[in-house]
């Protein structure tokens, strides 16, 4: 397929890189003030290079993505809340041309779920977006494979930075201001780790999976969240003396979205360590299913992008 | 789509029952002396009532089923090894009418994997065989969406009923040829348990897992397989003192194939506890992913059949 990146940020970058791998072609890849456009193929490499080197990426304006002649828009900009622009417009913009999209921006999918829907309907395009749940692991496939329907419920671990952070404060005895600097320092978290930390970045993926399972009606508005800026070291230990840890845990049922720090067992399933994810699909006719692995990452991300791709008709 | 199900086990049952739920209809169901056959699907419930009580499933003979009117076949025989008859010339004949075929029958995608490719290459059908590997857990589909090339190796546990034995011999220090009998009781261990704790079973399952990772080439004689039979207490005792446990590990990579009891850690992800499997995808780029769920059972292994026929053309 012929793909049209929007956004050259980690994931951005990634599906460029690897898009060949998957058979693929990059016919566009802009960020946020040009691009680089190629009927034949873009060179992403040297894209990129000129990009790296503080060079514009192409000599287009970013709008000239949509001009190109591609299959399927993959929208790799930044997450926004509320209107989810200008994501949602890049959406809106190539299913009205009738082209694909496959997102791995949350935005438009947590927060205008059921606009995006009518949009899609109306358009002989489709929408994907296993990229916005737990980035490598097989989220959404999984429970398209089992049906929605028969999926009864979403539990897990979705935030890598928060469950950094409270992986070294229980296995460190060190308080969370102290674990956030160290986890700062290592590119853990970003320097402003809010949406990580207050359960917003974890809220809106448990979000999208409750429009999964429910067929739409929700956004970050219905869910219910709490972070973990105020789970005290001790906490961590009196769960510990019980064999138990704290996770940030987030739940997506028909009904609502919950997230927020809960006790686990310290050995079970769902107390993944470091930046791992986890989720835990419950199911009426298959048990529980458990898939986890890297949750964030360029790479990792850029892969469910391209499994989307080939995915579509 | 409609479906001609071979073989009237718990998969074979299971597939009648949930096909409605998923959208398919079932025109053909025999077991290995009778079918039932309708165009417009057949009563699967009155069929399966009637093998129940002890009188024929219908009124053809087996092979009516490839008469009728079907677009992919369920090929949900007992698994075979060798020549993986009859369960192979099934699928042969399907493909010759130009027809899908999804497997949950291990033999023709462990034993005759090339011979398979090639009949699929000749055919307007094609071949999907999720339900051969870890029931309900996405094996297959997880590789097939990372891309084959790009994994490297994958490792588990795909047999439960010697994890169970495994798992109850460690928790409760008894030896092996109690737990065994307790496992035929509960209904987990077959009356001849030979193929699951000798390791065949698993080994078949790695083996197709070796043939979807190097585009074929391997069998069962392939492999090289060590059972439990002989793994004593005392060494589950041994191993506990040092926190790690015993567990009936499997690996496949483009080089080959082995499964025998290893040493893991005890609360590491390849410990899963009784009946439940669980895989460790290595990729290039994606890290290492986990799937686990329930890796047997008919409702489970059904949901596999029919997420592969949701995914045929």
């Amino acid at each position: 397929m012929d793909l049209a990146i929007l956004g050259a940020g980690a994931v951005g970058r990634s599906v460029a890189d690897l898009a060949d791998d998957y058979g693929h072609r990059v016919v566009a890849l802009a960020d946020s003030t040009h691009a680089a456009v190629a009927e034949e193929g873009i060179e992403a490499d040297a894209a990129l290079g000129r990009k790296e080197a503080g060079d514009p990426l192409g000599s287009h304006e970013p709008e000239a993505v949509f001009d190109a002649p591609y299959d399927a828009l993959v929208e790799a900009t930044p997450t926004t809340l509320g209107d989810a622009e200008p994501g949602f417009s890049h959406v809106e913009r190539a299913l009205a041309d009738d082209r694909h999209v496959v997102l791995a921006n949350k935005g438009p999918v947590a927060e205008r779920y059921d606009e995006l829907r009518e949009l899609e309907a109306a358009s002989a395009g489709s929408v994907r977006f296993e990229a916005t749940v737990g980035g490598a692991i097989p989220v959404l496939s999984t429970i398209e494979d089992c049906t929605p329907e028969s999926v009864t419920a979403v539990r897990g671990v979705l935030n890598g930075t928060a469950n950094f952070i409270l992986t070294r404060m229980a296995a460190e005895g060190l308080d969370y201001d102290h674990v956030l600097a160290e986890a700062q320092d290592l590119g853990v978290a970003e320097a402003d780790p809010t949406f990580d930390v207050d359960g917003t970045d974890a809220a809106l993926k448990f979000v999208i999976l409750a429009n999964v399972l429910g067929g739409g009606g929700f956004s970050l508005a219905d869910a219910t969240v709490d972070g973990i800026q105020d789970v005290p070291g001790s906490a961590l230990e009196l769960a510990s003396e019980d064999g138990r840890t704290i996770r940030l845990i987030g739940e997506a049922t028909r009904e609502g979205v919950r997230v927020g720090p809960r006790l686990v067992p310290e050995n079970g399933a769902l107390a993944v360590t470091g930046t791992r994810n986890i989720v835990q699909i419950e199911t009426r006719e298959a048990g529980s299913l458990h898939n986890s692995g890297r949750g964030a990452g360029g790479p990792e991300t850029a892969t469910a992008v391209l499994a989307d791709v080939g995915r579509l008709d």
